[in-house]
């Protein structure tokens, strides 16, 4: 048996890169499979240390501490993508890390990301790669005047970004950037924002959870909900478009995949997720396998869970000082509150969520 | 505020007493909740210490580090009742112990477990209590020539126990016991077991979830269905006397009541447990929130969670090498597992269980 094929039995260890609540929710996920999570995150509050086996306070960076680590685990995920390539290659030097290096690599950079997307025949928003301050004009005007200006690597809930209405507002924009080697994309007439949790086994086999429909405020996600508002054509479209996706990287693991959906039912692919994805945290209550499951079974080599769903449900994010009304939150019959035991609640930071289950 | 109104906040921890699957699956629930959990057991194979903030390895009579684990904690429950009621004692120097010592005594002792139901107006089967092997043959032919030896302390899965169908069985009997203080019980003609899984919270509220059929083998649980074949009549009775049961104890906390259903319906209490209950683990995928969640709030002094079920489900033990078709049962997409990091698969161990969803 070589790496590649290597599976994490009953008694093994997960590790996992990264510290926050989605390595939390993975390393619950993986104590249910009696499996033991080691997590390993650089200095700060690291709440998923609270529910780990073992865990290592290291930077990305430190290739001893990287090794050592790995040396312990069967097999490695992570619960980030804007990790240092180099420290999945010191990990895989030990167990297989999956998903591996490739789908890092494309899913770090907005650019190569949009590349990978369209090579691979799916439909994204125009856009147009920026080195310089002086490429912007032209780009602007080939996108029709408008655009948002985002840094290629490291954003995330909406950071590195700035919008473009007029010529006159790109110096404003790029500033913002603090010179970041970045990407204009074109604004999306989109109607509705959707996303797929969609998983693929060691063996290749690819199952989906349904469709959500989301809604984002400032760049942070507020709601899911699932079914939403979306139609059978739309999501098994939206679900085709997946697969091809994890099946064009050689996949494994849960992606999440964002998408816009323009007038007339057409998906574009707005971002992919290389790993558990905060729009599918309704799968806890709605079905019997979760997202965070369902990761650790594809990482570990496992047989994937059936990805229907018993419910309908909403998630609703906690952001900041909303978790303070959690003896409110917990008294509401319907609501599964989840708390992520984080120290300090920041404006914007996500603290918990809550998810209800619906009829339908 | 009083140590009896004490609350544990988001960020506050709960300590338990016990390290084995029970006490791993609460503190999962009090991760959920964003609680820390400090986990106090005995040197041995204690697989909640892999899910929990802090842990201590020491004896349940170690002075010390009781209270000094104690002092760590904003409250203080158990996962199961066979502690000496001293560390209760020591514990509750410091923090608020929920379940406390008084539902601890009355159920740690067949005689006075059954003493008390009869207090509060609850039928058991006839029982004698036995001190000495001379009481014997009296106490047998009063309850009909036939019954159950017990110990009347520190049994469970059907350990300290011997059945006795003949006078002549019973020197064998009572040797089996080595002379520990017994009861003789009554057989009881059941066509059914049955158990109701009651919480009650800190100020006073009870809610129950759905009682469960049951079925035993060689004193062990191996299969709860919910709803089984259970009428509304019976389930109303037996939710009734489980209310009577955590009213009268001034239980905090969640407590698992099996009966034993006769011929005609009538109910009688077959034994108490005051923790969460292998009979109610069917919760975890049936209800938004489950028997273990409850006990969480329960004695952390939140609010009690509405323990509707949204499906029927059935649960079935995976008893010593049964755990090893782990991956024949990740296969069957209606399976949740939960396997409990064990160590040693000895026959008749619970290793783990697994739940399916049904329509209903």
């Amino acid at each position: 048996m070589t790496l590649g094929d290597k599976v994490a039995p009953p008694g093994g260890t997960l590790g996992i890169l990264g510290g926050g609540q989605l390595g939390r929710m993975l390393a619950i996920a993986a104590a249910r499979l009696g499996l033991k999570a080691h997590i390993y995150a650089p200095p700060g509050d690291n709440p998923a240390f609270e529910v780990a086996a073992s865990h290592t306070t290291a930077s990305y960076t430190d290739a001893d501490a990287l090794s050592a680590f790995a040396q312990t685990c069967d097999v490695v995920t992570l619960e980030f993508e804007n990790l240092p390539l180099t420290a999945l290659e010191i990990c895989s030097g030990h167990a297989p890390v999956r998903p591996g290096a490739r789908a890092l690599a494309v899913t770090q950079d907005r650019v190569e990301e949009k590349r990978f997307l369209r090579e691979a025949g799916v439909d994204t928003v125009d856009f147009w790669a920026i080195s310089e301050l002086l490429a912007l004009p032209e780009a602007l005007s080939d996108l029709g005047g408008r655009g948002i200006l985002k840094t290629r690597r490291f954003g995330y809930d909406g950071k590195g970004q700035a919008r473009i209405n007029d010529p006159s507002e790109i110096d404003a924009a790029w500033s913002d950037l603090n010179g970041a080697p970045a990407i204009l994309e074109a604004f999306a007439p989109f109607t509705r924002e959707l996303s797929v949790i969609v998983a693929r086994g060691l063996g290749g086999e690819i199952v989906c959870f349904d469709p959500a429909e989301n809604r984002h405020d400032q760049g942070i996600l507020r709601v899911s909900r699932v079914p939403g508002d979306i139609s059978q054509a739309g999501a098994a479209q939206a679900v085709a478009i997946a697969r091809r996706i994890v099946e064009a990287l050689d996949y494994i693991g849960v992606m999440g995949v964002e998408f816009f959906e323009l007038e007339g039912g057409a998906l574009l692919v707005n971002e992919l997720a290389p790993r558990v994805h905060n729009s599918g945290h309704w799968t806890i209550e709605a079905c019997v396998v979760d997202q965070f499951e369902q990761h650790v079974r594809a990482v570990c080599g496992w047989p994937l869970g059936e990805p229907a769903r018993h419910s309908a449900a909403e998630m609703s994010n906690l952001l900041g000082d909303e978790v303070n009304a959690w003896r409110d939150l917990a008294s509401d019959p319907r609501a599964a509150v989840h708390l992520y035991g984080k120290a300090e609640a920041r404006p914007g930071r996500k603290m918990g969520h809550v998810t209800r289950l619906l009829r339908g």
